[in-house]
């Protein structure tokens, strides 16, 4: 998508065809840089410190840090290192130990030699892959905005369609286009009148940051508001429909997302509101039925509680203390939504209830 | 209640017996200062910047508003244009107007050279009142919370009580004890094994700024929680339950209360924990039916979700800049959670359902 009209991804192959290029996302909305992996410690590093993140984006990172330590040893021992190395560094979402696990599978069985250019092709088609499954979710959330706008009674068609989203799932949180704002995006280029709601989405704050940094640079009317007040809104029929990602979904449809999901999916469905979940297959985890008992919670740093980071007064970014001295702070770092809660999943093969009848009518093949 | 050993009070008569002395409470936790208020004007920007806040203490800052004024100028006309000034500051806490109508009832009828003084006792007689009323709440709570602890399963009974709260309704907020906190507080002394999850309370953090500061300066072990982490603590049995304030509630038992605490209401039905809402009887606004309906909610700056101020690194109290530049920010300061999500109410007079005849039982003469 575009920034300042130049159109990017957030993670490419540098010219020099052995380091990878990304954006560093823990400096916007302030800042716009680039920076330069050239080790898997450091991709496992970005990875760590959310340089990048959004569950498909370290898919690819964590790929593309196999290739980069494949291109130092080749050899059975560092692929397992490095593969563990990167597993590592973020315990919930699924789709890192997806992608890990597809681009060992590719490469294990070749000789060592062979092992760094064949790791390159699989993430680099991983990372296609994921623009055109985002791009597919795109199209179908388009038509459920479309539907729903059409629905309205006479007197608001002329108001703006209102959607909510919670945290980051956008074209920074994978590669091109995003998954719950990929039908933001279609929408707004198809010409209808959409307005977002971003929630802040604290502590780490992605939607205050990252969503509203790209919905700005795409020119979509939006309004930042804190994790609060999404409620309130959606009791006074200003929330048509609520969109969010998701870190991990299981064969059931429970949804695991970014800390505060569940409140707003809650609400929506105290008050009518459709609440959908928009995923790429490889955010199911097949294996799990029950997301509330068997998904693990990453508990992050209590500082990101503790302390918020922001653009100061001088144009320097600076991280201010919110608590007294001696309190402590717990960071859980998701929950889960239980499918109950969820209007539909949006993939790129479809729309399908939030169960594991309707996710097996689309992956038969899983 | 204490700090650093001593006692106070939020709100008091200064020695010179004609002006009034707060506690700033838009610099805590960072900083402990004491303001002098010594005209209706200052009274008025006290209430609107936030200095003193919660609806008990900004209703006493009230009347005691009035008297200030009534020392200048006693006149009628003086009388109303400071009722309007005081009144107009925050448009949702029915304590305000109800303080400022019980001085102005007072005083109308007495010649004016009799009424500052008589402004001055009555403001003390509201303030020495709100602290009884909210020592009677602390007895009532206290009696629920060694109830639900005590039937708690027996492998459970060696753990903490966890008490998830919302925004601050403790003794900062009040002259003295507290509404939600004072159940804490009587707990905490009476040797129950509280633990306290505060809501930080975004966009105005007063629960990671001043319960967190209020418990910690009396003892009581609390964490600090971003408002995303309640519904997720729920799911996961770590609330045993949920006590919040209100600033306004209908004669139904809708409690309108700061934004975000319907999120929490409907996240306790969702799990069986109960919730509960303590309130002094001004707090009730027996012309009001369905709170969702009825209540004004006001909307403040939106630098208040676009910003949030904490302690830099350089031991300053700063304000950063959370958003980008160009999006924009709304900020509705509460919300409304309707009664039937509510467990019980509890008063200075007991514990009742939160339903018009609840309410009637206790309150015949209202």
């Amino acid at each position: 998508m575009k920034i300042d009209g130049k159109a990017w991804r957030t993670i490419w192959l540098e010219p020099d065809e052995c380091s990878i290029g990304v954006i560093d996302q823990t400096l916007l909305p302030h800042r716009f840089t680039t920076r330069t992996l050239r080790s898997c410690s450091e991709a496992a590093e970005a990875i760590y410190t959310m340089v990048v993140r959004g569950a498909p984006l370290i898919g690819v990172t964590g790929a593309y840090g196999l290739m980069l330590a494949l291109q130092v040893d080749p050899s059975d021992a560092a692929l397992e290192a490095a593969f563990a190395q990167l597993n590592a560094t973020r315990p919930t979402a699924v789709n890192l130990r997806w992608a890990l696990e597809r681009v060992r599978d590719r490469v294990a069985p070749l000789p060592p030699g062979e092992r760094a250019e064949a790791a390159k092709a699989e993430a680099a088609l991983i990372a296609d892959e994921d623009v055109a499954m985002c791009e597919a979710i795109g199209e179908h959330g388009l038509a459920i905005f479309q539907r729903l706008a059409a629905e309205r009674p006479p007197e608001r068609q002329g108001e703006p369609f209102n959607v909510l989203t919670h945290c980051n799932a956008g074209w920074l949180a994978t590669v091109d286009w995003g998954t719950a704002l990929a039908p933001i995006y279609k929408a707004h280029r198809a010409g209808l009148n959409i307005h977002v709601w971003v929630d802040e989405t604290r502590p780490r704050n992605q939607g205050a940051s990252l969503t509203a940094y790209e919905l700005g640079r795409e020119g979509v009317p939006h309004t930042v508001i804190v994790d609060n007040a999404g409620g309130h809104l959606m009791q006074h029929g200003q929330v048509d429909a609520v969109i969010v990602g998701t870190d991990r979904t299981t064969r059931r449809g429970d949804v695991c997302n970014k800390i505060g999901t569940y409140l707003k999916a809650l609400a929506a469905h105290d008050n009518g509101v459709p609440f959908y979940v928009a995923l790429p297959a490889s955010t199911i985890d097949w294996q799990l039925d029950d997301g509330l008992a068997e998904i693990p919670i990453e508990a992050r740093s209590a500082q990101e509680v503790t302390h918020i980071q922001g653009l100061g007064p001088d144009g320097s970014i600076a991280s201010v203390q919110l608590t007294p001295d001696g309190s402590a702070g717990f960071n859980p770092a998701f929950d889960v939504t239980p499918a109950r809660l969820v209007t539909a999943l949006i993939t790129e093969r479809g729309v399908v209830e939030a169960s594991e009848a309707g996710l097996r009518r689309l992956y038969t093949d899983a």
